[in-house]
């Protein structure tokens, strides 16, 4: 038997950030720093972590962080304005809106007017469909981690059978679109699918992605599968009960340390990549 | 056993342009044609024969059929141009550009370049992300008239395993999506798919969708399955071996007379719904 591969998140992470530092430096010798702007809506403590976790990772590698703090009681209407501003600010690459917002606001509509090229969090309708259809730049940040995962531990997803638990429009989605892509056959599971288990007892890679602590269990996963774990609940837990499904996988990410340092590097590589695209569109239109 | 379903695409269809009479009389009385505009680009004989039966479906519902024939040698500028004067035509709800375009056109470029409100047959990636997420207008005409038929006959798609064999950007990927947003646990399967047969043999409903003649086989099908062939290949042949399906099927569309004319169908009903959108915003700014 094949010796099981613990992969490594932060090693993952810190690679990504090393090829970032020499991207920042060519994009400083032109005078640009790359820019992300965070927005937080109302005084939520996770979001609040998040946003902060965020913003200091910008800050540690050169990208500024421009952090927009609004009162609870923002309304749709003036989250919109400030999204507008963001997007006809030349100095803003990137714009995150920090998940959830407060009931009242639209926050789907507030997702669909950040402009496509800043849309380094991948949460646009379009920037969905373009990456569904193999030409988006911004996937969703936590599919493309997943990828990213994939591709530094060379696991070849053409031709196997992957199956994604969830549907989210930010994760399932586009978790399923990527990995059809790259040429697996995916089954998207959720939470009306009958026999769950049968499922992931057939899949080659798993993908959890639904939200529940130590919810996919060992004895689900075939001999030999790749897990990829991309929950993260209370108390550092995964999606994935870990010690079971370590018995069986060949590969497998553990929580914490696994694809979530590589979420947050991706949010910082897509805002370098945006940053680069409009030196070339600046130099372009000199 | 039960007796199974011969699904009759021309009797939903017929139902379908019923419902569309009323309401393109409606928008008569408020002055208003739909219009739906078609590109041809080229002389290739099957695609006039598609854009030409398009046209006919329009006028002799009383929709203006607006028919552009631009010469093979057209280059992208040159249709990106057409497209954005019907992108900007108040008369023209409904853009269609037949697939193929001639080589040296940048396809993808010209369907991204179609206005959202006006892309009635589904082409766009903003449309194809929107229906994912599951507010998009108007989806790909041929998942739609999939769903259409579905509905038409009652066949519910929640906790049902739906096995799709092809994922085009306007057929697999799209119907994909509609199952899955209609609670189906959908398997994406294509050329690279490894033992396609076995992936097929789980299914409760099947959709195919890989443009090869009697692909699909009846001993892949799970006695009672639903079989949806979206396949039409060159004399009349679905992708599925009808004859063959037929038999463990619990349900199934003919080629002919199957998904093809609600497909046609579809295209109407968004260039109607086109049509109304724009009269509702007209009233809202009078």
């Amino acid at each position: 038997m094949e010796k099981k591969v613990i992969l490594d998140g932060n090693a993952v992470a810190a690679s990504v950030k090393e090829s970032l530092k020499e991207r920042i430096n060519l994009l400083a010798q032109e005078g640009i720093t790359p820019c992300l702007a965070t927005i937080l809506v109302g005084d939520d403590p996770s979001s609040e972590t998040y946003v902060r976790m965020k913003g200091n990772a910008c800050e540690k590698l050169g990208i500024i962080s421009k952090r927009i703090h609004l009162p609870k009681e923002t309304t749709t209407e003036e989250l919109l304005e400030t999204i507008t501003e963001l997007n006809e600010d030349e100095k803003v690459h990137g714009i995150l809106l920090q998940h959830p917002v407060p009931e009242q606001i639209d926050e789907r509509k507030a997702f669909e007017t950040i402009a496509i090229e800043k849309d380094v969090d991948g949460v646009t309708s379009l920037g969905y469909g373009q990456t569904a259809f193999g030409f988006g730049v911004y996937p969703s940040c936590t599919p493309a981690a997943i990828l990213e995962i994939m591709d530094f531990y060379n696991i070849d997803a053409s031709g196997k059978h992957a199956v994604v638990v969830g549907r989210s429009p930010i994760l399932g989605k586009p978790v399923s679109a990527l990995l059809l892509n790259r040429n697996a056959t995916v089954t998207t599971c959720h939470s009306y699918t009958s026999n769950l288990e049968q499922f992931v007892k057939q899949a080659d890679i798993v993908v959890a992605a639904v939200g529940k602590p130590n919810f996919i269990q060992g004895e689900w996963i075939k001999e030999g599968a790749v897990v990829l774990d991309a929950g993260y609940n209370k108390g550092n837990i995964g999606d994935a009960d870990y010690e079971s499904c370590a018995e069986k996988a060949s590969a497998i990410t553990p929580v914490p340390g696994g694809v979530g340092p590589v979420t947050i590097s991706m949010l910082l590589k897509h805002t370098v990549i945006s940053a680069e695209s409009y030196m070339s569109k600046k130099s372009a239109t000199l």
